[in-house]
């Protein structure tokens, strides 16, 4: 083992004995994705000029691993399975293993931490440190190189504002799902744009084009049709698959489709300045900066003219100058496994000083 | 037979035959009455002084008969046990109906109305008018004691404006479901008050007392629990179930409440003010009189101070000074056997007269 010099990591292996590696586990409600590092990177976080050169041996993926959605059996099955599978593919094992992050959508409290713990805990040796978060985290530590500071904006077909102090304190706004007003999640977006045909159809509102923009899309010829194609399957997914028609017709100059995206934009820095608030992530007088973090198929969803995204972060800095916007360059799989080497140098270095 | 005089049916029966009756039945999401009524009722059309001496002879109910909640077979079933009870418990037989009219949930297009006709034809003599029609016939005619002409508001759990003119043109709004903006609807006032929870917890929202009204009933400590309370069981009526809290809420003063009550009222109005206009209710310069039928449980939901149904009049005659609101006294299953008597007294007249 070479130790450390000047604070940094350069190598924690005899270089006789397999090299020691990380987990960084991205679990959500599509798919399951696990990344298997090197221990033996040598990262500066908090900057992006590491990303491309990040010693990733392997990526393996599978379905779902919520719990919430697929029952606790499937979950864990998927959750070592897509472990096992990554560290086979970078020819390694359990016993190489030295930190895993598994960061996991529905987990939201001790005892589900507690519950995945108990799933994992057996299958690598006791000195391995395992960290489980929701899956936030990834996201998160995917645009800071692992660093837990600041706030991360997801909008996908869901949306959730998670904010992070880095003395441990967390909170976070929206993500409660559909029926409970996640207007500017991209099922958000699409249920409006539906709402809004239906309501041109039966003259309660504004003729737009969402019409028969929608209705090509969805190879429907009349809008009775749409109350039938939206109740015949629950997909989320299948809803939110709309947001690129709804951005396409407010380019086009549709006031519908743009008022819906506005709206839409509103809410997503009202679920940042929440938790900016809440945390005081830009200090006392509002002034500090901070990095957000933003992922997911809204925020991607910009075209010519319409870019959400870059939207959210002008209504957020009219209110916290400081906002830093960050669009990661690596996969939230990538930003769990360095949560995981993060914690992993940190103790380092504590049993070596101690 | 004894014919008729002054163009009032006085009997149509040999007083030795057995005397010929009406089935009505109103088949909901929830459930299906069928009310078995003497033919020879002499009803005069569009007062409401004789709904209390209706010659009505039993009642029968079962379950949900909407072929889209619960599938065709069960639904035919369902149709055929409810008439046949009927029948017997007035102790009649099929020999004796005249006419029927279904107005069964789920009935939106021709094609729905000719797959029930199939269902039942075979059960009664070729003779025997049947109607089949959307289950807000029922509900209009029973405050018009079988007219169709005018507005009915269904606000229960989903939430539909349907309008009826005299020459059998037809027009509705809204009534596409919580995922479409149905936000007059029981559903959609409870599913705002749960949002507005959320919001206030998460800090994007004032505080309101439905935060701790709601968890009181909910029998839930936290609002976080409130997430999982709503996606742990899909029922839209559970979720309506909250109204009255609203309700209550509004009336001591929360201004959260009181705004989605009064969001709520707005939505509603225009779903009929969007129907009157369509076919022109009101005649070509909005001022001829016109009745609206009211029923459900968000229009019953009113306590000491806020009572929706009359409110959303208020806001309806600004625009349409005839509105002439009707609370019905009788249930929509005695309104569909109103329809097939009206249906069947004319087309008596029709035989007699030709």
């Amino acid at each position: 083992m070479k130790g450390y010099t000047n604070g940094e990591i350069q190598d924690f292996e005899d270089e006789t004995s397999p090299a020691g590696v990380i987990l960084g586990l991205d679990g959500g409600t599509t798919s399951t994705v696990c990344i298997c590092m090197l221990a033996s990177a040598s990262i500066s976080f908090g900057g992006g000029e590491a990303a491309e050169s990040l010693p990733i041996l392997s990526r393996a993926s599978a379905g779902c691993s919520n719990f919430n959605s697929v029952g606790e059996a499937a979950a864990k099955e998927t959750l070592e399975k897509v472990m096992v599978e990554a560290l086979s593919m970078a020819h390694s094992n359990s016993s190489a293993v030295r930190a895993i992050c598994l960061a996991v959508s529905g987990v939201n409290h001790p005892s589900d931490q507690q519950k995945i713990l108990e799933w994992v805990r057996d299958l690598f040796p006791c000195s391995v440190k395992i960290i489980i978060e929701n899956d936030a985290v990834a996201a998160m530590a995917s645009g800071t190189l692992g660093k837990l500071h600041g706030c991360v904006l997801i909008a996908g077909t869901g949306c959730i504002a998670y904010g992070f102090c880095e003395d441990g304190r967390q909170a976070r706004a929206a993500g409660a799902g559909p029926i409970l007003g996640d207007w500017g999640s991209g099922y958000g977006i699409a249920a409006q744009a539906l709402t809004a045909i239906i309501r041109a159809h039966d003259g309660r509102g504004p003729q737009t084009t969402l019409m028969n923009n929608i209705l090509n899309v969805l190879g429907l010829s009349s809008p009775d049709e749409v109350i039938g194609w939206t109740y015949a399957d629950p997909s989320w997914a299948r809803i939110a698959a709309l947001v690129p028609v709804v951005v396409a017709s407010a380019e086009d100059g549709d006031e519908v489709a743009d008022k819906i995206l506005h709206y839409s934009v509103q809410e997503l820095a009202d679920s940042v300045k929440a938790v900016i608030r809440r945390l005081k992530l830009s200090g006392e007088d509002g002034k500090s900066p901070f990095p957000l973090v933003m992922v997911g198929g809204v925020i991607e969803a910009n075209n010519k003219k319409w870019d959400i995204g870059k939207e959210v972060v002008k209504l957020i800095s009219k209110d916290y100058p400081g906002v830093f916007p960050i669009r990661p360059k690596v996969e939230p799989a990538v930003g769990a496994a360095l949560v995981a080497l993060n914690q992993y140098t940190k103790s380092f270095r504590v049993d070596q000083s101690s």
